[in-house]
C-alpha cells in the first residue's frame, strides 16, 4: 500500500489534530513535524513515532522524500510557510481561514495556479456529512434559489478567552459560514455589514453579527457568538437555516442529534468533525477532509471541493464585515481589492 | 356576575378572534360591533348573537352602557378610532402595532395619559407562556446582562401573499419581537440596520432582517420572512435566542413541542396564540390578554404588563428599521422624532 | 361579581398549589384551609389571609357557605375525605389518582353520581394546551385510528427520593399518560404488562416502564423514570408520540420549546403546568383545571372534560401494571374488579 | 496501492448498495457478483463494470483471487453461502440479521471461529458517528451503570408494504438496537415481552414493541413500527435515550439535525448511513463499515468493533421477541437454544 509522506507546519492544538487525523488513515504517513517551540516539537514527535523534526519549516521543506504539508500556524501567519511549501514543489493542505489579509490571500492563489501541485484550504465544514447533503439536496433544486440564509456558531467564554487575544469571531468563526453560504448561493458578496460586541476586555470582541447582501438579493447573517456560559447544554451551537423560493433547510449539530446529560451539565460530544475515535486517532470530517486531500494527491486530480479563489472570496467577505463593524457603516467587498 | 360590555371596532379576520377570545370569557359580553362592511356586520352580528351592529364608529361609541372596545381596524387606521374611543370615555384594546407613524403612536400615547381610562395595545407574545416564563428567568438573574437577542417569525407563503399588499414583515411581525427586546433588556435601541427582499412583487417586500443595536452595547436581531413554503412542517417559525453574560434562553414554538405529520405533510396546530378550544371559541394568549385586561377593568388598576409608551418604543424602532432598508444606510432612532 | 367559596383539604406542597392557582381567579375566594399539621395550617392561612382553618375535615365541612373543596391529600388518603365532602353537599375537585385501590374508585365514582354536586379528578395534563391540541387533531380524524402511543414522564432523582417512599412511578406519574391514552384512543385497555426496577433502595421502585393493549388492537407503552440526573438538561422530560392509520402526533415540553442554560446548567422552568406567574400566584394549566371547574359550578354544567369514570379506568389500569410487575406476568384488566 | 479484491452474493437494492460503497474505496476493487436473476446481474455488472458475472456462488468462490465477499442475500438465505465463502477461505461480510434462526448462527459462528479468515455482520449503527461517539461515553463512565434504554427505529408504509412480505420489524430493524442495547450495556437479556399489531395485512405484522429485562435488572424497549405516513416530515424516525445511574444520553437523526421542507412536505435526506455523495458512490457509515473490514483484511487484525457472537446474540433476543408476541407470554432467553 502506498504511503503518501505528510508534513506538518505548527504543531498548536490543531497542529496535532491533524496528526490525529493522519493517524488514521492508512495511505498516509507522517513524515515530519516543523515548530518553533522545541519542547512542544520533541512531545509531539514522541507522540506520533517522528524523527525528522525542524524548528525551521524552509529545512524540513528542502526533503525531496516529502509529498505534502499541512499548514497550522496561526493564521496570521499562514502566508511565509505556504509560499514556501509551494515553491518548494509540495502540495499543501492549508488551515482556514486563507490568511489575514486579502492582499496575502491574492498571494497564495496565484502561487497555487502557478504550480502543478495542489493547494486546498481546510473548509472543513463542507466535509460535515449534514452540510454535504444540504449542498446536494440545493444541487438537485429541492429549494428553489436561495433567498435567505442564517448561520450561527457560538462557543463557550473558556475557549474565548483562549482565542480571542488571537483572533476574533467573524474572521475566525463566520469565515465558516460565509464560505458556506457562498457555496451553496453559487452567488457573489456584494456588501458586508457587522457590530461586534466586547464583552470581556480581550483583544478581539467577543460578539460579531453580520449581514451580507448577495448579487443575487438573498441575505445572509452570521451570528458568531464566543462568550456562551461553559456550562453548556447546546454547544458546539451550530446552526444554519437555509430559505429558498420552493423551500428551506434547516441544520444543527446538537441535542437532540446527540447529548449527555448527568452531574456535570450537558454537552454534545463532538461525532462530526474530530472525534478521538480511538485513543490518538481522530476520525470525522477532519479525517475526511484529509483523507479526500490524500486521495486527490494519489489519483493525481485536484481537488473539487473547495478551490483558492472560494477560499479567498470567503475571506474578503469576513474582512469587509470586520472593516464594517470598525468603521460603523456598510462596507462594499469591491473597496476590499 | 358582572359582566363588562365589550365592543368591536374593525371586523377583519382578527375582529372576529377578539369576539372567539371574549366568548370564552364568563366576565365579558360582546356588546357591539362596527364594521364598514354591511354584509360582514351582519354575519358576524349573527354569529354572536349581537344585535348592536354599527358601520359608523362614533355612533357606536355613544352608547354610555359600553365599557370598552377591542380597535382591530388595518394597521394604518388606528389612530382615529382609537383618539374617538378614549374621547368617548371608553377603555381600549388596541392591536398592533400602536400606530403606522411615531406622530400618531404619540397622539395615542397622549391621549391615553389624559384620560381616566385604560388604553393596552395588544402585544400579545408577551402573554405566551414561554416568553412569560423567560422573562421571569431575566427579571430573576438567572442569565446575566444581556448582550445579544436573535428572533425569528416567519410565515408561509400564502400568508404572505393574503398580506404584503398592506403590510411589510418589518413593522407586521418584526414589531413583536423589537418589543420583546425591549422588555427583556430593559434598554433602549439607539440605531436599527435592515434589508428586505422583494421576492414575490407584491406593495412590500417578502423579506425583511433588521440589526438593531442597544444602549447597553447589545445587539439584536430580527429575521421576518414571509415567504416559507406553505407545505411546512415547521410554522408557526418562531424562535428567540437570548443571550446574557451569565446564560442563554431559548424559546421555539414548533416541533417537537408539538407537530402533527400526515398525508398532508406535517404542521403544529397552535396550542397558544388563539387556538378554537370549542366550537366559536378561542383560548390561549388571545384570551389571556383579553382577559388580563377585563381584570384591570373590573379591579381598576392600570395594566402593568405594557404601557403604552412601549408600545410606541417598538413601533418607532420598525419604522427606523424600515427607513434604513429604503435608504440602505444605519438609522437612529433619535433621528425619528 | 360572584366569589365562589372553595376550601382546601391536605396542605401539603400541592395543596398550597391549589391555593396559589385559586388566588389569581377572581370569582374564587379561598375560603377555609384544613391539616392535621397545626404549624402548616397557621403557616399557609397566613400566606393566603384565610382565618378560617381546620384540622378536623369534618368541621370545616360542616360550613354551610362553603361551597367547594380540594381534596390534596395523600393519595391513599383520598376517599374517607371526598366521601365526607360529596356527603356534605359540597363540589369536590379531587387530585389524581382519584384513590389507591379500584374499590375506593368504585365507592368515589358511585357517590358522586348520587350527589348533585359536581366531582371532577384533577387529570392536569387534559389541560396543558398541546395534549388538548393534539385532542382536537385526533377528534378531527387528522391521523386517522390510533395504533400506537408512547409516553414518557422522568423526573429527577432528588424528587424521587422525596416521593419514592409514598408512592411509585406508575400510578404516581403513568396514572397521567394513561389516561390521555384512553382519552386519545376512547378505547379500553384490555392487559398491561410493566417491569420495574428499584435503583435507590426506595419503598417504591424507581424505574416503571409498562405495555398496554387496547381493546382496538392498539399497543401503549409508558415510560416512567424517577431517578434522572439532577442536573438536568431536559426536565421536565415528557414526551407523546401517538401514531395513528394515518399520521402521527409528536409531544413535548422541554427544549427546544423552552430552555435557560447557565452557570448552573440548563433546565425548562415550567410556563405549562403551575408556572408562578406573579409572587403568590400560579397560572398554567393547574388555574385552568381549577378555573374550569369554578365555572362549572358558576353556570351549574357538569365538568365535560372528564368524568369519575374516565378517572376510575385510568386507576385502574395503573394497578394492573404493578401488579404486572409484582407477579411478572401479563395482567388483564377485567381480574382487577 | 494494493487493492483487496471483493465479490457480492446477492443483487438487491441493498448489494447495489454494498456495490456503491466499495466503489468509494481507493483500496477495494469490486471483482465479481452473483445473483440468481440474470437481467438484474448484467444491468449491475455493467453499472460497476465487473465482467465477472455469476448465479450460483459456488462458482464465483472458486475463484482464488477473490479475497473477501458481501453476503446481501434475503435474511432467510443467509446461512448457505456464508457457509460455502467461510468454507472457500474467504474473508466475508454478512449483512444483519445473521441468520433466521438461533441454529444456523450457531453453525455461521461455529465455522468463522474454525476458520483462519475474518466474519464481520453488518451492525451498521455501530459505525453511525453518533452511536459510536455515545459508545465512548459510556465507556468512560459519563452515565454509571445502564439502568433503561429506549429505541425508536420507525419507517413510512410505502417501506414497510415492500418489506413486510419478507421480514418483520422485530427481527429486521429491532435486530439494529437491540445488538446497541448488548453493545452499551455490556449485559446479556434475560427475557423477551413482545406485543405486535398487523396493520395493513401484511404477511408480517407492520408494530412491534419489544421490552427486555437484562441480567443487570436494566430495561430495554424497542419501538418498530413500519407504517409511518409517507408523507412524513421526520424520517428515519431513529431515537435512542439510554438512562445510567450518573446520567443520560440521547440520540436522534432527523430534524433539527436536518431536515428540508419544501412544497413536497419535509424530509430529512440521509447524512449518515448511505448517503450518495457522488453519482454512484455511497459514503457513510456504509462506506465506513466497508472500509474498516478492509482494514482488518490488509492490516491482517481481526474485527474488534462487533465480533459474530454478538450477532448472534442480537438475534436469538429478537426471535425470543418474536416468540413471545406469537404466544402472548414472557419468553426466556435460555429457552431459545
Amino acid at each position: 500500500m502506498k504511503k503518501v509522506k505528510w508534513g506538518i507546519i505548527g504543531i498548536g492544538w490543531f497542529g496535532e489534530y491533524h496528526g490525529d487525523g493522519l493517524a488514521g488513515l492508512p495511505n498516509a504517513e507522517i513524515h515530519s513535524l516543523c515548530t518553533r517551540n522545541e519542547t512542544r516539537l520533541a512531545e509531539v514527535g514522541a507522540k506520533f513515532g517522528v524523527d525528522r523534526l525542524y524548528t525551521d519549516y524552509e529545512e524540513m521543506l528542502a526533503d525531496p522524500d516529502l509529498d505534502v504539508v499541512s499548514i497550522t500556524t496561526m493564521w496570521d501567519q499562514h502566508t511565509a510557510p505556504t509560499l514556501a511549501a509551494i515553491n518548494a514543489g509540495k502540495h499543501v493542505f492549508l488551515e482556514k481561514p486563507m490568511a489575514s489579509t486579502v492582499e496575502d490571500c491574492h498571494a497564495i492563489v496565484d502561487a497555487a495556479n502557478a504550480s502543478d501541485k495542489f493547494l486546498m484550504v481546510g473548509h472543513i465544514v463542507r466535509f460535515n456529512p449534514r452540510y454535504a447533503a444540504a449542498k446536494r439536496e440545493i444541487e438537485a433544486g429541492k429549494i428553489g434559489k436561495i433567498v435567505s440564509i442564517y448561520a450561527r456558531r457560538n462557543v463557550p467564554v473558556s475557549i474565548g478567552a483562549a482565542v480571542l487575544p488571537k483572533i476574533g469571531p467573524i474572521i475566525g468563526d463566520g469565515v465558516h459560514d460565509t464560505d458556506i453560504m457562498l457555496w451553496y448561493t453559487g452567488a457573489e458578496i456584494v456588501t458586508a455589514y457587522a457590530q461586534t460586541l466586547n464583552v470581556h476586555g480581550h483583544k478581539y470582541p467577543d460578539i460579531g453579527w453580520t449581514m451580507y447582501r448577495f448579487d443575487t438579493g438573498a441575505i445572509g447573517v452570521c451570528e458568531n457568538i464566543w462568550c456562551m456560559p461553559d456550562h453548556k447544554g447546546y454547544f458546539p451551537d451550530e446552526r444554519m437555516e437555509i430559505i429558498g423560493t420552493e423551500g428551506g433547510i434547516y441544520l444543527q449539530e446538537t441535542y437532540p442529534a446527540l447529548a449527555v446529560v448527568n452531574g456535570d451539565g450537558s454537552y454534545t460530544p463532538d461525532p462530526t468533525y474530530w472525534p478521538e475515535i480511538r485513543p490518538g486517532v481522530r476520525g470525522g470530517a477532519l479525517a475526511e477532509e484529509l483523507n479526500y486531500f490524500l486521495n486527490c494527491i494519489l489519483e493525481n486530480k485536484p481537488p473539487a471541493v473547495i478551490t483558492p479563489e472560494e477560499s479567498l472570496a470567503a475571506v474578503t467577505a469576513c474582512l469587509a464585515a470586520e472593516k464594517s463593524a470598525a468603521t460603523d457603516r456598510t462596507v462594499r467587498i469591491d473597496e476590499m481589492g
